[in-house]
């Protein structure tokens, strides 16, 4: 692969959770380069470093970068290529369209448009072709491209592979959701010290209407389209980072099990496109009986630079017509920056931000 | 009620986390006396105030008792007419036999009698008619009456009135269980300090076999049998005490919503009863968007005495023909010793230990 | 003790963490009554139980009680007898000024007042003269009574039988603190999760200044005046509730550990005065080697309505001139909302609230 | 530098917390090669990864590796030339003196032999000259080296470059150890959850009593005696790794605070011996209002390979004569297996371990 340059970019909401994941994955990017940091006025003029709150080490290219409150208007003169949004959901919304009118392509992690019709929702390796989408748009405007939902990332990794094979009925997921996905001050420690919390606004209809949306953009000219459902029931629990996922899926097929192993183990659609950030394998299958973990599994993902973006599967249980495992993916990473840096990669080589990055697959 | 005297009993594994709540839930209690607290070889001689473990107090009366390692037949000759068995799963199968030909009742906790035939698995309010199984035994026998394991303990009080109303064809159950449900040492706290465990040996399948044979045996006569499957995926979380249950149940009938949660409201079959530790109301269905929470909820039940045996149910989302809620027990009280409590406080009344206590509902 | 009636109270700042234990504490109390709870404007209007926090129980009696914002005019018109603060420090200073103009004497856990020269910062056990302070008051005011910060609360009670008996050189602290010190939304739990923060702001001076504050004025006519000095290091930990602090005392004299001990053991110095929360004794000195822990120990005190009023020392430790212990308190009653009942019951008690009750100790 | 070659080296007690973190820094270590891992006959057999516990991610060249119980004979047939000991205090006594007389030197984290007076006991940056107390042993004998305990191991690095210059006379530590200090499975969950337990068996004498050891021979020609006290009070708090300790020295000499500050930032004793593991500088000093903290400072130290091996100090107040200030260290790298393959290298480097690799400094 032949890079030009790196196009510089900005991470929008640079001070929060996300945002600062968006800055460890950017620093040394060989592709983006990220030359503004924006916040809320109450940080403006601050370095990165001052308001890091990542328990993972600050990049040192960073550490000094002083935040700002640039407009839209103002990024376009800075010359900003690429926007990553870590922006709060609702204020998202009437800025990253600002951007995408003046030119500039948003990479997002809000919810604020997920569901547009002409936005991309993208997980790469599961609907690579829902940039598509993009085609849609009048000539000048650029696009809003988005990740899903920290929970539906993950689950729609494991669900990919095996939903031709399984053609399920409905897909129950109940959530064991860490702290990280409500960022920070976020849920207070009196609230989960010692406790579980039952519900997270919104969460259950994301995931059910988020990974719908995906599974299907991901077959257009499938003969059988995807008929099922996804009920979610969602809960916070005392865990830094990574979400767990207990599965259960009632099956109208009856794959053999190592047929569904294969599949899981098998799955690697990004392949050829050579994505800095996509872990290959994307899924890995443990065989432990206590396993997947967020301690223990949430970094999933070589090479490298693709920790935290592989998802892990485990306790694989069939009975058919139900299969049941857990799936875990790390909120904040794979369910976050991680999967907005992952889908500007694919966009850059596909072509979509002016010139395509060495060669795409054929 | 008149109340003769107290029975005369024995806590059987006394030392552990449910034998000390056996202590706590007998120490004044009104128709027992506990009056022999066994324990292994290492604790023999030591006081139950020396090996207490449980961060609620201690109860004076039996700060200073000496852990024995009576045999069956030292308890027959210390006239013991009721044994209560806190032993480990494994080792209390034989014990407890001995103890039942002995003629001494047993109430236990152990998992090992608890698919036995001619052995009721009791949950008062789900199942009292399984008492009647002791008819079944040749005269001279006592009996072994089970409660069932801490989780399914709670999904069947809540499972139990809505049952009939929905007759399901599945119910889908995900765990979130505290770390007393193993004890101590239990869960090393490398283990689940940041974590989740997504495996507890054995767990999904006792919820899934003990909670269908409670369910059927509560409905002996019905013209319905009950024709579903339970279906679980447990996990421990970082909590102390109180297993939370995620559940979605597939209905085959559609009542109302405000059918349903009347189910549940108006659920009392133990207000003729009268028994010390039950609970009026035995569920507790909260309004509140997040609730129930193991922090706030784990210790539901009046009056005083019945604290920690309610079931409280929360989040309730009907779409036909899927509901979904959320349950909490304390798995320690109703999901233990209280459960067993409450068995022999049933049984006595119903007159299976001797002379029943008061007049038995008509 | 005949009490002719009770007396009307308002909770100012009764949705935060200290004013609900007030309202735990207050509900059923003998001696007054809470008859107003106020708020921010934001929780006006709603009941108690729509902002509860805490996870003990609501009390019956206050669950359906409207929140107000009622000024100081309008809590003399309702006829308020007494005040008890809970406001935030900062916003309660002019507010419980403007009280105590109003003749609403005002109990106060806030920190605005605690060093004021005519405020008495009382911890009944510890300096019940400090009460006197009010004669130097001109004739129609009335009082603003504080109680300390919720870590120096415990310590002088530890202090002060063991002051006289060590004339101690310095006292070095070293503090593990609870959570719900800081109150709700108080700490995030990103920030604490997997953790312990080095850093209370202004805490080490407080413990400091108020400890020394209210153990010299314990002893204002005593012949050895106190010349010692508080060493503080605070840090949060991750535990609901209960501070436990390291204490080392480099001593001037060597009584013999037996005296020590029983200076502790014998300390009871409101024995005569008969106080509804006074803990009885205060006191409680532990010989297991790893106590006092949070968990085990935070409730400690009796009769019922002084749990977690008591204060528990253990692994004491004399290798003269150094005194080492561990000292355990529960912040949020016996350093909260516990300390300001007290201290209303000791001068209502002493007649400093218009008539006394009962007969005061010669 | 020029290395020649890798010594052969084995890990006593490798399926252990300690034992893995020596598989971990040693895998590809540049002049260590693990090539026996030892474990107790339980394990046997079984490869490293199947008895993997930490979070961290197991090196790849040694997943495969099979766990044996060799004899120190069997070890000197294999041709190890230096064993890493992470074996249990209390067995691990005889077999390092066995592996000792049969030539191979032990580096070891137990604390058998810490206080043996021809046993160095090393922290290199504190008292190199330490492993000259092997010159004593007779010719033909090989050595034991100890690292300290995991709490004095911190303690003595931040104390190093202060004591001589502010002469203490006593030095208090309180401390907040993390769970991994007690291995697996170590700490039960359920007597730490929400909880903070204040006693560690022998914790506080090793503390005292190695340290002084340490800093005495430290300057063994040096006209002023080290001539303090070190006293300790230590509890374990709910934290997975890194020891954070409150210290409060009173001084006898009153430099000023940045003359301390200096002392700590320069001080580098390493600085020529260009050791793989040793972190430059060795004490990283922060001034932010609230660090250290365990989650973000316990892998501290540069450069990669030295992760965790650097001591953080920071919340510094000066107020003569007393010195207050947080330290905190990886008790599991800085504090036991890393502080053992630091001594290695040392030992190595200076001509201990046969042939000296590259210059020594002059």
């Amino acid at each position: 692969v032949s890079v030009v340059r790196r196009r510089r970019c900005a991470i929008l909401g640079a001070s929060g959770y996300i945002g600062q994941h968006f800055a460890r994955l950017l620093a040394e990017h060989p592709w983006f380069e990220p030359v503004v940091l924006t916040s809320t006025e109450r940080s403006k003029g601050r370095t990165l470093g001052d308001v890091w709150l990542l328990p993972e080490e600050i990049p040192d290219t960073l550490a000094r970068a002083r935040l700002t409150t640039a407009t839209p208007r103002e990024l376009r003169r800075a010359g900003i290529e690429v926007a990553f949004s870590a922006l709060p959901s609702g204020k998202a919304g009437t800025i990253e369209t600002a951007l995408a009118k003046k030119g500039i392509p948003v990479f997002s992690n809000a919810s604020d448009h997920r569901m547009d019709r002409d936005v991309p929702l993208l997980v790469p390796e599961v609907n690579a072709d829902h940039l598509d989408l993009l085609t849609a748009r009048p000539g000048g405007r650029a696009a809003i491209v988005n990740n899903p939902n920290c929970t539906a990332a993950g689950l729609v990794v494991g669900l990919a592979p095996i939903v031709p094979l399984l053609d399920p009925v409905r897909v129950y997921v109940a959530t064991y959701q860490a702290l990280s996905g409500a960022g920070v001050p976020g849920v207070p420690s009196l609230h989960i010290a010692d406790n579980v919390v039952p519900f997270i606004a919104d969460e259950e209809e994301k995931v059910a209407a988020e990974s719908l949306r995906m599974l299907r953009s991901a077959r257009p000219r499938d003969a059988r389209p995807v008929r099922m459902e996804v009920v979610a029931q969602c809960a916070r629990v005392a865990v830094r980072d990574g979400h767990l996922e207990a599965v259960t899926i009632e099956a109208r097929r009856r794959p053999s099990l190592p047929e569904i192993r294969a599949a899981w183990t098998g799955f690697d659609p990004l392949a050829l496109w050579d994505l800095p950030t996509a872990p290959r394998p994307p899924i890995e299958l443990r065989s432990e009986p206590d396993r997947p973990q967020p301690l223990r599994d949430r970094w999933a993902g070589s090479p490298r630079r693709a920790r935290g973006m592989a998802v892990t599967i485990g306790r694989v249980r069939w009975d058919p017509p139900l299969l049941r495992f857990f799936l875990l993916s790390h909120n904040a990473v794979r369910g976050g920056a991680g999967g907005s840096v992952l889908n500007a990669e694919l966009a850059l080589r596909a072509g979509w931000l002016g010139h395509p990055v060495g060669r795409p697959p054929s």
